[in-house]
């Protein structure tokens, strides 16, 4: 939602660019907004391979990747600040500055990294992102995504959903939709009130642990997770998919193995862990940095160690769930 | 949100189509969102001017006056079921069949009508309809909108907004969006679940009491404001803009006087009455029928009466608010 509305608003602002660019290990949602807009408008849609690890490791999109793909046609490119499946955390001022030499606007998606790492738009130069609040937000099941447009570009861009809230003097009722100044003007209709107020505990608890502690215990937990993975499972047939400096990480890990679908269920239907599955072939873990103790951490890569260790995993045959 | 997905949609499905109508006393926002679409794709915006007494009685849209907008360049028409300024009820089966027989569809605002009366969908050949749940639906502020496909243009309609929601098989996160079949294809998001629980609640309570009886009740209200109106109101400078006969109104009517702005902030300052003010002199009063009792509102009639009968609302001088 808050993605096609910037994606949106980005092409209304470039209306003769026709290029419009993401990566391929990038959340299948923002492709798919993005086919949406390919096909309506005509747009030639660019994905940059970043999956070969030949030509990027860890599914990080470096400048020189970018790079070879920028031109004057390019409207806008569109990244995670952490990768959803590898982890890997990308350089989000060295390919903002890329863009926006360019003329190009930078959307960064902040999934999986707003509550687990220290963003600072401000010093990066970020004009536009998006980020939910379910994650590393903790702020419950569905609970609302955010956007965020830099003061820089407020007055040039204009959301393609006209919503009531974006409306100036909203309950004049007026005939004409004209913009309210600032970020109002990015609204569309009243959030959940019930669901803000979980959004505003979550985050009222992670200001007041304090974002750079948080960022920190996320570096220490998935080192952990690296040295258990280099102690115990890179025999067992794992490969770890996430870099290995700290500060291109966020708070989780992908372990990649042939068997991984299996393994992620079994981990859930008989060691009582929870991990997410990945398609092709990942097992993401994440330590939930205001809950999770390190503690936790070793037993639940204990249970992992016994459960490949033993085969015992291959006891789970149905691997058949809507939510993975 | 959901009337731009599926007003998209429409228009989606009538590419050689030009021409979208509204009506001028139709909800503000959705005639925003109309006008986002005209500006960027160059349509011909109709609004039916039905807020002239001479040509409409209490801003309904009749068949008669729709017929004469019709051509086959109507994309769709867009109205609501309940008028939400005056609360007159459209007849929406003759306005659908209208669009149908000229190839538009008919887009149904339901936002204050639905948990007030009794929508019959089937029986009325609705294909698209959008509501709210945090009016007569008593789900809390900012609930969970909510749109309606019929079966029959399931298969024929594309949402603008390809979400995450609508892809088949949506954990395989498929490199490529692929619509998925029935309702589900016109997801965007997961939804804020605790706020969906609260429709639930909300919605089971209304399957309770069973919506025939509440329509019976919306229906007894308002006939009861409207003799209270006449025994009490009319000759303070009142004059009630909503129908007399209870099938062509919903659960709100509305009240015109010159000084309505006043008299509003008044009730609600003054009075512990909690009326809206609309642009530019109604003051509507609703009952929410599953809440109040009959006595509520012949106490909430008899403290307006004394208010403007006694010239006591003209003490308030501040009706600035930035909700009315």
């Amino acid at each position: 939602m808050n993605f096609y509305q910037l994606a949106g608003a980005a092409l209304a602002a470039r209306p003769d660019r026709k290029t419009i660019i993401i990566d391929a290990a990038n959340f299948p949602t923002d492709r798919y907004i993005l086919q949406g807009y390919a096909k309506e408008r005509g747009l030639n849609l660019v994905i940059i391979n970043n999956e070969d690890p030949a030509l990027s490791q860890h599914e990080r999109v470096t400048p020189e990747l970018l790079e070879k793909y920028m031109s004057e046609d390019v409207a806008f490119v569109t990244f995670e600040v952490i990768q959803y499946r590898a982890g890997a955390r990308n350089d989000i001022k060295a390919l903002t500055d890329i863009a926006r030499k360019y003329g190009a606007f930078a959307i960064w998606d902040c999934s999986h990294a707003i509550g687990a790492i220290d963003l600072q738009f401000d010093k990066d130069g970020v004009d536009l992102a998006v980020g939910c609040t379910y994650k590393f937000g903790f702020s419950g099941p569905g609970s609302p995504g955010w956007l965020y447009v830099s003061k820089r570009v407020q007055k040039e861009l204009q959301v393609p959903i006209q919503g009531w809230h974006a409306q100036e003097n909203m309950f004049d009722m007026g005939p004409t939709f004209k913009k309210a100044e600032g970020l109002a003007g990015f609204q569309i209709a009243t959030p959940s009130i019930i669901a803000l107020r979980s959004v505003q505990s979550s985050f009222g608890i992670i200001e007041e642990a304090g974002i750079t502690n948080i960022e920190a215990k996320c570096a220490t937990g998935t080192q952990m997770m690296i040295d258990l993975y280099d102690a115990w499972l890179a025999d067992l047939g794992f490969t770890l998919n996430t870099p290995r400096e700290a500060k291109w990480r966020g708070g989780h890990v992908s372990l990649v193995h042939p068997d991984g679908k299996q393994i992620a269920f079994a981990l859930r239907q008989l060691a009582n862990v929870i991990p997410d599955y990945r398609a092709p072939n990942s097992v993401r873990l994440a330590i939930s940095p205001l809950q999770n103790s390190y503690a936790e951490i070793w037993d639940g890569f204990s249970r992992l160690k016994d459960l490949v260790a033993s085969g015992d995993y291959k006891k789970i045959s149905n691997t058949n769930s809507k939510v993975t």
